[in-house]
This record gives C-alpha cells, sequence and structure tokens, in this order.
C-alpha cells in the first residue's frame, strides 16, 4: 500500500512522547492593526524548512540528534482574540504538563500572552526575555486592550515589575516608553546588557520570546511593521546563544508575515533562525 | 498663506448638508479566515480614483453634476468583531437620520452587518439585495457566530424568511445552501432572475450589498477568496443599472484587497464600478 | 497525547484502499525551457486546497461523499528527465494494478509520458484525450527528445495514429502542426468537436490529459507559456463534464506554475477545477 | 572565431533593404500621468518575443515567409517631449521615403503623434484608425498640449475633421466626448462600425495606432491606465484583421507597461499580436 | 454634521502660520532615465505615516511638540522639466518668504534644483551639503541639460566653485568625477569628512539635499537606481544628526520610488527617517 | 541603411581577436532542486547593465580602456545536464585555446564543472578558489551525481585533495562538512584566511567560482537558495580584490535569480560586481 510523505518542519519525525521540545503553531494575526499576514508564517516554515539542512556549522550539532516534536497548526477562530489567547493557552499547559518545552512560532505577538499565561500558572516566579522593535507596553490601542501593542503590559498585568527585560527596542509612543522604565527593563538598539541581565536571571524559570522584527528590515522585511535600525542576523544569533544559557521553560517566534517579503529570504531566515534555537535551547 | 489640497474619493467635494449620497469606509478585514487585505480597500479606492474620469461615457453623466460626500475612514479596532460592528451601525444610522443614502466602502463583507443593523432600524421591512460569489449563509463558522462566512445569516436573523436575494453564488457548504433554499431567494452563477425580483421589490426599501468577488477573478483577482467562474464587468455594470432601479435606502461595496492584485487593475475597477454605482443610485 | 493535523489535498482523508482515484504529485519541470515553476503546483494545490468547500454547487455532490486518496508527491530528481519518468511510471502503474484511478498532478507537461507509460500497458487500446494552448508535437526540441514541447509526439510513439485527440490547440511551429494533421486529431482553438469524438471513443480505455494552459491568461496566468486566445473556465468546466462520459482509466492536470501569478487566483482555480473533475469522473 | 547571437523581436533577421516592414522601438513614457512604464515595452517584447511561435495558426502563416527589419530601440530623452517627437519624426520619415511601412513599437501613445508628423507629410489625405479605452482628444493636459491624453486632438491638429475614426472608447471628460462628437468619429465600448468605416476609407492611407488599452484588464492589466469593460483579444483580433485591410501606410502599438503586470501575460499576448499584426498587414 | 479626517504626513495638524518647517510634496519623475516611481514618493510617506510613532527614542523628542505644517503635494505636469522647476521655485520661495524652512520630499532628484533656485536668491552666499551615491555632475545627459543625472552641475551653475559638498558618492563617469575634483568637495563612500566640512560651513546657510539612494540597496532597494556598497541607516542617521548642527535653511528628501520595493521597507525607512531629520532640523 | 542597437554587457564593443576577456552566459539551471531562476541571470546581467557606469571609483579604471568580449548566451537543453556540462566545456576550451580567459554568467553552480573540464585539461595543476554560502560537496543529491549541490565534489573528482579552497561557508549536511575537512580547504562563514591562500596559490593556475549567493540576502535575496548570515558586499569586494592577485585562468559568477528578487537590486549588485571583477582580472 502508498505510503503518505509529508514535511514537518524541518523534518522533526520524533514521537511526541519521547521528545523534549513541542513546535507548534498559532496562525492569527486579528489584532494586527497595519499590514496582516503573521498567519501564515507557521505554515510558510513547515513548507520551506525543507530547504534548509538539519546541520549547524555554527554549532556542529545536527537535528537528526535532538527529539523535538512538531504538533502542526492550531485552529484559531478569527475576530475573537480573548477566544485564541484561551486556545493557545490550554495547548501551551498540556506541553508544560507532560514536562516539555513549548515552541510557539506566531502569527502576531499578541498570541505570546496566551503562552506566557499558561507558563506563569508553573512557574509562579516567571521572567519574561524579549527581543523586540517594539516595546509592546501601551495600555489599550484603538480602544482595546488585547493588541500585539499591548500585549508585554498584558503580560506585565501577570507577572509584575522588574520581570520583564526587553532588547532591541526602538519604537514606541512617549507614554509607554516612559511607563516602561519604571516597570520593565528596556534595552534600547541592541542586546547590550544582555549578559548583564543574564547572570542576573541564573536559575529563575523563564519565557523567551522573539518579535522577529527585532531584526534590520534589510534582514528581514516580511514583518508587519519593518522598522530601520535594527540588529542584524549574526547580532541575533549571538543574543539567542546568550539567551539559552537561561533557564528556558517556554519560547516563541512571531510576527513573520512572509507573503510580505516576494523574495522568500525571511522566511528561509526564520526557519535557519529556529534550527539555531532549537539547538541552542534543547539540553 | 498656503492651501491644502488632498484627494478624496473621485473629487467629491460637496458639502455633507447639500450631499444625498454619503461614502465612507469601514477598514475592517479582522475575522477574514484565507487570505486578508480588505481593510486597505477603501483607501485604496480614495488613493487611485482620481485616475477615473468623472464623466461615465455608459450612461452619459458626469459626477460634478451630483452631491455626494466623502467622510473619510472609520477608524476600527481589530480582534473585536462585535466593537466593529457596533460602530458601523452608529455611523450608519447618523447618515439614515439626516435622510441619506450611505454608500460604506468595506473591509470584508462582515462590515454590511453593521450597516443592515441600522438600516433594519428605519425600515422595518427592508430587503436585501446580495451580489457574491458565496452564499455567507453559515449558522457560525470556526465556532464564531459573527464572520464574513457568517454575515447572510445574521442578515437574516434581523430580517427573515424571503427577505434576502442573492445572485452570482457559486460557492458555499451543502448544509448553507440546502438551508438557503427555505430561507432565501438564491440566483446561481448569474443575475438570471434579477428582473424578476426587481419587479417583486418595486417600491420596497432595499438595503444593496455588493461583494466584489461576484466578479470572475479574471477581472477582480484582487480579492481574499477568488473564485472561478463569476461574472463578467459587463455583466455586473449591467446588473447594478437593474438593481438601481430600486428603492435603496443603504448600499456597500466589499471585499476588494488590492494588495492582493498587484496590477492595480482590481482597484481601478472598483473606482470605476463605484462612479457608475453613485450615478446609477443618485436621484 | 497531542495529534499532528496536515492538510490533505481538499481534506481527502479515506485510505488508499477504500479508494478509487489516487491523487499523487509529479513535482518536476525540468525541461521547460521558458519559464520554470510548474514543480511547486502540487505543493500549492495541497497548501491552498483547504479554501475550496467541498460542495460542489454545479454538480450538487459533495467531495465528502466520495472516496479519494492522496498519496502525496513523488521525490524527484532534477537534470535527468528519463530518470523522472520512470519513477512516475512505476507510481502510476502501481495504483493501476490496485484497479485504481491515477490522477496525477503536475508539474510540466512531460511528467504525462510517464503515466501514459503505464496506462498504455494495462490498456493496449488506449486513446488519448488532450486539452491544451500547444500541440506538444515537436520530435525533439533544442536537441532533446524529452520535453514538455515533445510530449505528445512521445505518447504517440506509444499509441500511434489516430488515439490522439487535441482541443483548444492555439500554438505549435508549422511542421509539428503539418505533422499532427496526418497522425493526430487537432481541434484548434475550442472543443466543438468534443461531443463528436466523444460518441467514437465510447468504451475505450482514455487518458485524460489537461495542460491548463488550455485556458485564457486572463483566467490562468500562473503557467509557463501563457497563450492569448483560450477558453475560458466555464467552457473548460463543460468540456472536462463532457470527457467524463468516457471511460477515463487515468488522467492529469499540468502546468500551473502557481508563483507565476501572484494574485493566486490561478492556483485557486486549479483547486476548484480539480474539484470538479473529481466530481465528475468518480463513478 | 565566436560569433555573438542576439534576439531580435521575433527573431527577424531579414537585411532592410529586403524588408517591407521596419519594426522600431520608441521607448518614452515621460508624459504619462499615472502609473509610468510604457518605456519598457519594446525591450520587453524584444526579450520575450522568442517564446512566442513564428507560426501563427489563426492564419496559417509564417514569419519566416515574410520580409520584417528590427531596427532597434530609438534612444529619446526624458523631460522634452517635443524633442522627442522630432526624433520619431525624423526616423519614421527615413523608413516612409524608402518606401517601406514602419512599425512603431511605443511607449505611451504620445509617440504616435511622432510617426503621424511623418506620415501626414507623405500622405496629405492621410486617415487614422485608432482603438483605444481612451478618446485622447483634451486639447491640454495640466497646462501641457503634449501629452497621452491628448495625442489624438493633436493628430487632428494636423488631419483635421472626419479624418479620425476611434474604436473601443469607453473613458474621456465630458468635454472631450463632446467636442469629438463634432470632429472625429467615435464609436464606443467596441469595434461594431469597423466594417462601414473601412469601406468608407478603401484606398485611403491610413495610419492605423492601437493603443493596447483598449482590451480588457482581464486580459491586459500591464498598462498605465487599466479600463475595465474593454475588449477581449479575440475581438481585438478580429477587428486588426479587418483594419489590415485597409491600405495602411504606418502603424503603432502602444501602451504595453510589463512591469505593471508580473504575470507576464501582458508581454506575451503584446508579442503575439505584434506576430498576428505584421501577418496580416504584410503584403 | 460629519468631519472628514485624512492623514497629513505624520499626523502634522499645526497651521501654517504656526509653523516653523513646511513639508511639501514634488510628485515628478520625468527626466528619471531607468526606473521611474519617484513621483509616488509622497503619496507613499503620506499613506504610511501613520504607521511610525511620533515619538523617537533616538532623541526623546516628540513630533507632537513641534511645528510642522503639511502643505500636500504640488500638481505638476510631466513632459516639461523646466516648467516643473518654475512651479517648485515658486512654491518654495513663498516659503522662504514667510521665514519658514521648506522641505521638499521628491520626487526625483531634479526637482532639487527648482527649490535651489529659490534658496539662492534669498541666501547669495548658499552651500549646498549632498548626500548621494551619484554624483549628479554630468552636464547634459542624453542631450538634456536638465536631468537627475546634471542637478547638481545645474545646481554649481547657480553657487560656483567650493560651495557643494557631497558625501556617500560611490557611482559616476569619469569625466563627471573628474571634473568633480576640480569644482566641488566630494567625500566617495561614506561620511568621514563631514565633521570636517561641519565646521568649515558654520553660520553659512546650507541647503541639504539627501538622495536616499546614498543608502545601500540591502536598506533601501525601493530606488531608482540602486547602488550596491552605500551606507547602512545608522550611518545615515548619524551623518544627518551632524548635519543638523548646520544653518540649513531648505532641505529634500527625494529618489524613494516606493513600487519598486514591494516589501514597503522602503517607505517606512523614509517616513521615520523624515521624523528623525525634522526633529534633527527644528529649533 | 538603418543601423541596429543591441546592449551588450556593459556596452563591451571589442573584437574578439583583441579582446583578453571573452564574457558568456550558461543559462541553465535544471538542477536546481528548491527555487529555480538562475537561468535567466544572464540575459538579466545584459539587459540591465547599461544602467551601470563604466568608471569604478574603487579602482579609477574604466571598462572603456580594457578589452573584454561578449560572446552572448549559449543555446542549452534542459533535462539533460550531462549534454549542457558537454556544450559548456567545449565552448570554454575554445576561449582557452585562443589564449583568453573566459568568464562565465550562470546559471545554477553545477554550470562551473564544464568550464572546470575544460580548464582542467589546459592546466594539469589546476586549483579552485570558490566564494559560496554552500560546500556543495555531496556525492549525490536525490540520487543524482551531477547537480548544483554535488558540484564541488565533482570538481574534486577532476583536482584532487588540496587544490580546492572554500571561502563563506555556511551551510551543508554534516557528512559533506566532514568529508570537506579532510579533502578541501574550507573557511566558514569569512574570508580571514584568503591572504593566507592567496600566498600558497602564487603563480599556480587558479578557477576562480563565485556563487553569488555567498552574499547575506539582506544584499543579495535574488538567488535560489538565500542563506542568512552571509558576507557584505564590501567585504565580498575586498576579497575579489586579494582573489585577483592570483593567476586566474578561468571565474564565473552563478546563482543570481533575478525574478527572485522584484527590486532588481540583486540584479544591480550582480552588474556593478562584474564590472569590478573584470577590472580587478584584467591585466
Amino acid at each position: 500500500m502508498l505510503e503518505r510523505s509529508f514535511y514537518n518542519i524541518l523534518g522533526f519525525d520524533k514521537s511526541y512522547t519521547e521528545s523534549r521540545i513541542v513546535v507548534f503553531g498559532a496562525p492569527f494575526d486579528g489584532t494586527t492593526s497595519y499590514r496582516p499576514g503573521a498567519r501564515f508564517a507557521c505554515s510558510a516554515i513547515r513548507n520551506e524548512s525543507y530547504s534548509i539542512e538539519t546541520y549547524s556549522p555554527y554549532q556542529d550539532k545536527d537535528l537528526e540528534d535532538i527529539f523535538v516534536f512538531d504538533a502542526g497548526d492550531l485552529e484559531l477562530p478569527f475576530g475573537n482574540a480573548e477566544k485564541v489567547l484561551c486556545q493557545i493557552e490550554a495547548f501551551t499547559a498540556g506541553i508544560l504538563k507532560d514536562g516539555k518545552i513549548p515552541l510557539m512560532l506566531g502569527g502576531e505577538h499578541l498570541v505570546s500572552l496566551g503562552a506566557v499565561r499558561a507558563a506563569v500558572k508553573f512557574h509562579k516566579d516567571l521572567h519574561i526575555v524579549h527581543f523586540d522593535a517594539h516595546s509592546d507596553l501601551r495600555d489599550e490601542y484603538l480602544g482595546e486592550t488585547l493588541s500585539h501593542a499591548t500585549v508585554m503590559r498584558r503580560c506585565w498585568d501577570l507577572v509584575g515589575d522588574g520581570r520583564i527585560s526587553q532588547f532591541g527596542i526602538r519604537s514606541g509612543s512617549r507614554d509607554e516608553i516612559s511607563w516602561g522604565r519604571e516597570h520593565v527593563h528596556t534595552c534600547f538598539f541592541n542586546f547590550d546588557e544582555l549578559d548583564h541581565i543574564a547572570d542576573a536571571l541564573k536559575d529563575k524559570p523563564v519565557y523567551f520570546s522573539v518579535d522577529l522584527d527585532v531584526l534590520d528590515p534589510s534582514a528581514f522585511p516580511g514583518t508587519g511593521t519593518p522598522e530601520a535600525g535594527g540588529v542584524t542576523f549574526h547580532e541575533l544569533l549571538k543574543a539567542v546563544e546568550k539567551a539559552s544559557g537561561l533557564n528556558i521553560v517556554a519560547l516563541d517566534l512571531t510576527e513573520l508575515a512572509p507573503t510580505l517579503d516576494p523574495t522568500g529570504a525571511s522566511t528561509s531566515l526564520a526557519c535557519k533562525l529556529l534550527r539555531e534555537v532549537l539547538l541552542y535551547v534543547y539540553k
């Protein structure tokens, strides 16, 4: 009899039980105010990841040696952000309960809130390390409290002062930047203070959220709100390596909007970064 | 002192008070399940409409002779469909209260529900004439009752049996098509029965909703869900002419997604159709 | 435990054993001389087909009621056309041996030759019905005998005079058109003689090959060699309906090149046509 | 020694002396008010024409049998329309003086004026047959008398009343349409009166100008100002066949803007139409 | 009564009288020899600027605190460069006469000449600081003296030797580079000598012209003539900061061609740079 | 009589006899496994190169002073890699036999094998210097020994251990990287060891192969397999300068896929690099 063969992300074919990291997609961009398209990120990564080698010359490691499960994409309703977050929270909680590390592929950045909600229930002292071009600390946006522009403020509601460390930030309203100075740690434009923060967070449970628009648009134009003046792929890779020394309990990569970059280079970069992140974080 | 000059849609520069039709944009596509982008339609039409002549050789009439006000676009939140509908309903009601005809430019098709809610309060015996590729009669979609795929079912909740007439329909689930046979009038694939319906609706107040994907994708690829086998521009124009004989109290053009057609031909067609619709409907 | 969910083409989830039609992809465009990209057709159809309803208002039938298996895509080497054809022939033969109908999604048109080689072994009196813009009857092209431009000549090598009927042809070299007049039946520009041919072929085993560029580029620009002056979707649908009355033992849809049409309308049309073809051919 | 091989348009390799038609490009779009790009038309046709067969199944004739010279493209300055027209006039006059038929590939429609200036000097009783979506009869546009929107008015300055026959017109200002009723013959929307005009013009010297935007944007989106509601490729081909019965002394194809249609179908259609025009006009 | 709301550039809503900087657009690209599209820059910046925050984390300043007027775009004829320059000169002169700083958004680089003509009448000892990939010092181009490739040579006609300082130059003909060595100051490839020049020009009135193609195409591909090897956004920002210490009496940003970069990153960068330039220059 | 004028690459108009470098195109991408399109590189460079100045401010040299012949593009069959290599080998051998330096423009990287086959016959002690993102050292790929992914392994078959030096490598399978450590010299990620290698190879005959995907995708997204983390244009230019000190007997630039970068920046960079390479290598 004929056998079907479908591509998993990066060719992962390990079972759920034996895996230590579980990758899944959250194809939602329902609050994106400017240019939608992040909903297509997880399927784009799934479709294109076969073009990436499983071997990393940066780390001299191979994905074939680690145990990762690709759980596919959630089926999320549009037009109801709260319901979407509930589904993500429930799915993430299931993975955490099984003692595994969830790695969520967005979708827009708001999806992180669903996963953080789950993580904070398992780890009362959860810290968040956040790479992004935007501080995402507004209290509301266009009258809505749930938005890609408020996601870190909503996370702050859950974890409180001093628990969120942001890097690469180069955009925000005066009010949110001002609010941020009192409630979170923000490293503007780069990762200069990451070593320092990494020391301080040693052994703390960390949620690691990478909004890919932290990258310069020259390297990553395929995102809803490109912000000139970002970091290079090399700088991001270096920072991911440092962050991977933390006790990461859950993580995400968000805000790839693949159709906005017709060259495909943004999707390709995301696939490669995913490989490196997995090899760094896997222990 | 210098004077600013901005383009209004089709160059409209009449005041609100003297105008009989009020055009406004509803830039929302938050429930679009497949390919978003309809949010950009009203600004695209505003930006590109200057390339269209104000004179119609089809009708030998000129927009410069009629009184239409361009009210700009609503500022709508994403991620909360119900709130969006409330805003649209309130705005539409304001226009109706002033005895004018609202012409809403979508956005996705769900925005029609907001306007229909307003119209049905002013006209208890409201009928709906609906051009579309999709019947949009599902009761829920991905668990949500407010969706571009349920919009006509929600309208039916408001107007009841026998009040909705659909034309050009060529896609739907078996269930919704089956449900539709008992509750609405559906003319599949074309406008053949429009004459007949137009006679029956004479003098009734009519909400006229044009989902532009009723057009064949060859003429109009710039839409979220292109459906092969649609009508030509000529056929649509002919049908709009017929429909304009009705007592239209409010109307809309929805589902242009301009960035999905990089040739610009879809936006250009929408601008031209808007001109013709206005000249036909204006009395 | 978590369950993976991946999209099959058009949501097919029947088993191989119970299915009567087996769909598979042949992602090869290695002899395409002008604009490559047909290799991406089967994965594009797989990814986009979820946007198409399973119900056909044309036939009042639903894919959920028929038994079709999606066997995924063959993994084909590039740069060696003969080897590719061998793989396709073997795969097709396996399906035919099990008494099922293979429906191959190209790929460029040359892939048809692999499937025809298999079919002609099972059906000595095989006829070929061929919809195409190009007659594909050259004996060689740029010195090669295996090419998208020679595929029907190579099929003729297998079946001989009077066994190939072409429809919609509107391009060819003087030599191949002239050769064609003596060896195959060619209906130029349209399907006018299809009724007549359908009568003549009653009960004969037929391989049905649809090169999608038979469509006019206005409806289907996403193909390697667009040829103005083609048929409409309606005309093709009508012709497919007629052809489905034949005793079709194997079939294919080829030459969608999805990335050449950034609007996505070509891929969407191909998905819809696939649904209609399956519902017509399934008995 | 190595020999260079470059593609001429449609592979023409006849010498100037033996040729009866001379094709040349006028890559100018300097007065285009909306979307420029027509300057790239002649090089696009030259680059892509190799994908078109030299044989026409419509006429059963082959380009290899006729004598046409490809003179390459003029090198035109931008920012000075009058100078451009002088260059075109001089080049066209040279061809006419040698007793050959010039076929100019635009460029925007204004380039026709340069060629008409030359033709009217050789043929005092010149008539113009003009296929277009736009009447191009304005006296000035944005303060300029030389513009793609005034080109036929400027031609009228040269030939006077009753000498210009327009077909397919579906756009214009009220003023120019009104002016046109008294000074030119305009057939709106289609070619219905072409037979009649063709009879009337028998034996008169005719300049034949085809603005390709006479085609519907579904078939030809690659043009600066797409106008919905145009003619099909079949209808245009039929009309070209009729027009070719006239005594054509010079002709042009203008307003392809190849980069505006990323599918390439517009350029491909223009190449094919060029083949048919040449085969029809060549005697 | 309903109120219209249109987006001004970056949300500017101050009156002309109270403003110190006046932004206006010069949508002209009529001499662009290679790839046109700069005409669309000012409307693209106007449409997209709402996606940029008004607050700058680089300068800790906010556009809401400064007084800038958006005067909209000039309506310029195409095909007549001299007339275009006259309109720009007149408009710029009006602003200068009112004691305000004009900031012109191109259009192609030739538009700078119109503004420089105005500025040199108000400031006899005007200096020009010029960021660009191309030296633009040709005396004529394709026979024309007014061209994007001659604009700095025409400015030199007005200001004479030693008054033009160019930075970032990495392209030119041998002749113009050679001519430049004797008449202007050219800093190749970077801004290394900007400090030195800034000292020398202290208190002199300066026209500051930024041709955005000084940026590397990786950051800014949306321009008519991309030149590899340019500066980064960070480097440009740093240089703009330095230049803003000068006595700038008028300035421009030119050569964004938004449709050439379908990712939108080029337009987005231009919007952000405009914010930074305004906040730096405003005093 | 009229004279035809066609663009040669970079305007080269010297005769074959007097030239010392011969440029030709090898438009083949038949083994490309992921995204085809490199076949269009040589014609894109030919068409766009006129937008590049002939003068280099980097070297203060001008193409007009050197003798280079543009031999046009080979006409290669698709679907038969071995035959393609034979044609390339024969063509290259002809140039080498005449004592000239062949510079081949790909095409995919496999085309290098044809030229290396020719070069190794003329220079038994040939060394290969190879800039690339991918090591291309697989022994077979999808069952094929001739592939863009095996090209350097096939070259090794010809030259043996210690003769291949790779730079910029950042992707490969574990097996090929491991194999490479024993048989070739690989400098990962950058050109750090190029000085060292250049010393060692002094006077040896060198084949210089530049796979343009060695560049970072931010600068060069127009390639089949973009790999994040590459070198900048400046770094590549520096490395080319160093390599040009070697005794280069033949060279190539491969893997530009122009249609994959709709901004045109990749093609423009390739044209500029070609100018610099020619000016560096020419002696």
